[in-house]
């Protein structure tokens, strides 16, 4: 069998995500994400069109400085507004079958115990259909919105995530054994204590005691998806994720990134193939070349390229707002959004104004496809052969014709060629992805955080 | 016209909530609390019965000790496991209308500024259906699943839930203004940077820059509920609360506890109607009076007292499990639990044995009225008359047979008698309620917490 490709739809919580400035488009619906509606008819177009799952984006504060404030990130709507994607997974879950929910949640501003509860209600709920996409929140005002004066370190904020990941694993893994739940009517016993376990983390961060407040659920632990895209997170994928989304538009800079992950992995343990690898893509499909065209064009009309300036410039911390498009962008790298800065590496020499240039255009933060359904596939089909990319995050241009010309036009052309599923399985998330089962591999990290398990019943 | 009577459905995601030991039977559908369907059902019954909200109460830890462990309360399933009651409303906003969200969350274990936008997220998302229960957590065993060593000291839990949710008030009413969103397609304007506020709140257990998160929802501030039972708690409740969860059973007792929570509003500003107070309720109702004896009978015999001193035990840190039944119940008031334990203050001439056979009867937690409907109608317009009450939330015992009984035999007797509403109006949860708008009264305290709000752009 070819090597069949994985989408997930790229999406936020938010008017503003990716499509910068597209949210003013006549088609665009992304102006009602608030409303229970939006979220149920997009879930649905994605069930339909066999997608694997729904990938929600998060950040906990604004994209800052642009100019010197965020003042044009709330008039852009660049992110800001944004609600809480768990509540609409829960939604969500409740108007599909299959569909999967990547959710991010960072690793520096929740409670573990927390966290580990709600994703675990989640795989309950949705019968085993849950990702959880770890971050650790790269945003300087997200850090103030959570007590601290300024962000966390980038290198403290993987520690942090190393040791919130080994408590959740704790939790999800090893406080219930798989036959603790007896669920005896006649005997009035739901479970049996000597299977229930304390965990009694106590670490430099956390100090968590257990046992874990819900029974395990199909996956127990989550898909775990991660993005870093620094060497620090890159082995902590590695080590922890089992999907991994690489950013980047240049297939031979994308084709690296996967072997080095892949390479990490190996070095963790675990199989090349123990992750799943997605790239991010943009399709803008037509039936002909001609009118493809003209769709990127009009795109490209709504476009604007001042929510790109403001994004990166909150991401990286690097104002373009405030920079002479003369200066070189040269070192100007916060130490504080370092791993985002190192994406932009490469660009150093470069002056403000060849940044700004490449930032505005429509689909300049991901690989920008543009034909026919047949150009797409075959594309499609090439970047997957020499990448070594498992599939895609889907970005969204128009919300939701983009996800319903790739359900309509560009889906049924792959599943002729046998790349694309023509039915979902009945089974959880994780073993649409791997084929392998419900829970994690064996290899996985989390199996080594064994807790001591005491063998008389006086927890 | 008559005083209308509020009801809502009490309810917790778990198998064994308060009718201790009835999952058993046969009929009980709470060993499926783990599926959407459970909760789809239970929404739609509610809905059909024009409740006005589902109450979800929640828990941080386990019950324990009794006899020395939490053992008892694994094996029984005494609130234990337990998931959590975000997702589920996410789920059920989406196949309901009209019924209200009561979500417990806590003050002690949550971040303000990640709660603040889940709640804003569901009060988009439902139209403006979002009530909080806010509990500051009274069982140890939360305490450390939290990172503390110890339950943190009842009064201290207070202050810090009143600096929680000034937080949250600053968030929800005066960061965002009213007409700070334009959604301006023509413009590429979302929002006016200068009508959203940081908060800067700084105090002694929180900082919080701002901006919220999320734009104003219709609500604002959700609907808040708080059930305290301590003075420190009725004080809390009558600054903060605009519903409270009034215990226990004699009637003379919750006149008299209606009547403090009024004056101690009155007290703060506040008018007594201010606040709805809702009893907790039983209802056993069948066609005669024998069946709703033979009724009461048949959940007596599958009522399991030992779940009821289990929770007990948990709640007061008074271990009944190792206490000898001539044992005085005296003054075991473990300093920690001491806010659940003066609930038990009136009780402190009895021995261990007294205490044990008062919690060995079905309905001991709640009022518990047994009859015809007319007869359940009577008795409610009694108690409503007597105690001041302006409804109750709605124990079940089985589930959803209780709640089934409710919508078809009392409801429409209170319909007939201009007690119940006939329609649900086109409105929000709180509108449903004080019928004064959407937003919450320009008495309550969230009005106090005014921000400083800068006049130049530069945030």
């Amino acid at each position: 069998m070819k090597k069949q490709i994985h989408f997930n739809a790229f999406e936020m919580n938010t008017v503003n995500h990716m499509a910068h400035g597209l949210w003013t488009h006549p088609d665009d619906q992304r102006i009602h994400y608030k409303t229970a509606e939006y979220w149920v008819n997009l879930a649905k177009l994605l069930e339909k069109g066999l997608f694997d799952a729904i990938f929600l984006a998060d950040i906990g504060g604004v994209y800052e400085p642009y100019q010197g404030s965020y003042d044009a990130a709330i008039r852009r709507g660049m992110q800001t507004p944004i609600n809480d994607p768990f509540i609409n997974v829960g939604l969500m879950l409740g108007v599909t079958k299959h569909l999967g929910f990547a959710v991010s949640a960072s690793t520096s501003y929740e409670d573990p115990f927390n966290l580990a509860r709600r994703f675990s209600t989640i795989d309950h709920l949705s019968n085993g259909r849950v990702a959880w996409n770890v971050v650790t929140s790269a945003l300087e005002s997200a850090a103030l919105n959570h007590g601290h004066d300024a962000i966390i370190p980038h290198e403290k904020r993987y520690e942090i995530a190393n040791e919130f990941l080994a408590v959740c694993y704790k939790l999800w893994e090893h406080s219930w054994e798989d036959d603790a739940v007896l669920a005896d009517k006649s005997n009035y016993q739901y479970a049996d204590p000597n299977k229930v376990h304390t965990i009694d983390h106590a670490g430099q961060y956390f100090k968590v005691r257990g046992p874990h407040s819900s029974e395990p659920s199909i996956q127990r632990t989550p898909v775990l998806f991660q993005a870093g895209s620094s060497t620090t997170g890159q082995k902590f994928a590695a080590k922890h994720a089992e999907g991994v989304f690489v950013g980047g538009q240049e297939p031979e800079q994308i084709k690296k990134t996967v072997q080095k992950i892949r390479q990490f992995a190996i070095e963790n343990g675990r199989f090349a193939s123990d992750i799943k690898t997605f790239g991010s893509l943009t399709i803008v499909v037509a039936q002909t070349d001609l009118e493809a065209s003209q769709k990127l064009d009009e795109l490209n009309r709504y476009f604007l390229p001042e929510a790109s300036f403001i994004q990166f410039s909150g991401s990286t911390g690097i104002d373009l707002g405030s920079l002479a498009n003369k200066d070189l962008f040269g070192q100007r790298h916060s130490e504080g959004n370092q791993s985002t800065a190192q994406f932009y590496n490469h660009k150093t020499d470069y002056t403000v104004a060849d940044v700004k240039d490449e930032l505005s255009k429509f689909g300049a933060r991901s690989i920008l496809i543009v034909g026919t359904p047949e150009e797409i596939a075959d594309q499609i089909e090439e970047l997957i052969e020499y990448t070594d990319l498992d599939g895609f995050n889907i970005y969204q241009a128009i919300t939701p014709a983009t996800l319903k010309d790739v359900v309509e036009l560009v889906i049924p052309e792959l599943q002729k060629r046998g790349r694309y599923r023509t039915a979902y399985s009945d089974t959880s998330f994780r073993d649409r992805l791997f084929n392998h089962g419900n829970r994690i591999s064996p290899r996985h990290i989390s199996h080594h955080h064994q807790i001591e398990v005491e063998n008389d019943s006086s927890n």
